[in-house]
């Protein structure tokens, strides 16, 4: 089956592994692993805190940040996935659900250019 | 080149056309969709807060939430491709990296069945 | 005038000055502060996420966990206390607030012994 | 005993009362509460995810997000006081602890005008 958007495999099938081989299932229920994504994207935040937004396009490029920047995105990465995996969840459906339903959220001609939320938004 | 852990590029691409067409490149400096990214999250851990660690393992089949449950797992997947597509990151390379570093970090033998932090791990 | 739910003045204060002589106000923006609140949570969750809840109960007195519970608490606190300085927020106004809404929220007879949220109470 | 910094007293007898009366002190263990702190925070963000950090200054009197920033600011303080008091920890001290901590980490001579972290400082 074609994974069209996204496809996260062989880093799920990494991942099982890599938690068999330490007998750490007994550690991956979902409500941890939603706290271990929770503290992966608190340091990723870190990161971004003093920046500014305009200096923040270059996060991934700067010396100083760059290797920080990828760690976190990967730790990050591997929290979804070990999660999605131990949940049993379809994440390319999921995605594809809700592709679909941010388009019907923010039709085009009213949402360009702004940032409203789409409760927010005037009714097209 | 085969994307062997996670290929993201479908969804990174209907991200990036999904903004283009609402003019909405203005509000994507990573240190934003870092903020959305967050917020997320938030949701994500709201949805888990009060369960179990047993009743988590059924969150995404049980009537109540799994639906929540996929939702939230896809608009932090979302954020996470769009930042890192923004960022100019190549997330397979990035996992690919992290995972070697996570080989090392935590050893078979002295790292099984406990989930003590690898600087706090006994030297191998 | 009383703050008789919570008087942050000492602490809001000491923060004050802290940034002033350090020339820091430049990157205190409400923006910025909430990031770096979101990266002190995400370092307490990190404390707690292979935890179990029963032994949470007990974080503030074990020897491994008891010192970082402390620092990473008062991390929080003070990130929270410079955002509202900073904001001009009344901290106390705004907790006697929600608490007079929660406690409509959540009347005592359909919300005892249930962590449903409000929004989902049957109505009383 | 004065509490010089912060006094969060009254804030956790109320409450400690209001889980008390609804039989919610079974959901309030630690992890859970960190949790519910981090959905908080993550709601907070959402606030400012799209805002400037020149807007953000005016967050809590812009008519749009005023009322939600005070709600939000109120949440994760009354869960960080739960938390804290579920711990039995003393935030006051903890504070005390952390200001000497940090003024020894940031010599105003050697971080004046930079947000450079501490382990990243000239040693002055």
């Amino acid at each position: 089956m074609e994974k069209s958007l996204i496809d996260v495999e062989g880093a799920a099938r990494a991942l099982r592994q890599f938690a068999e081989e330490r007998d750490w299932q007994q550690f991956h229920s979902p409500k941890n692993l939603v706290m271990a994504l929770a503290g992966e994207v608190g340091e990723l935040t870190e990161i971004f805190q003093w920046m500014t937004e305009a200096d923040s396009h270059n996060a991934a490029s700067m010396p100083k940040t760059a290797g920080a920047v990828r760690d976190e995105l990967a730790d990050v990465a591997l929290y979804l996935i070990r999660l999605t995996d131990v949940l049993g969840v379809d994440l390319n459906a999921a995605i594809a659900a809700k592709l679909t339903s941010n388009a019907a959220r923010y039709p085009i001609e009213v949402s360009r250019g702004i940032s409203t939320k789409y409760d927010q938004l005037p009714k097209s």
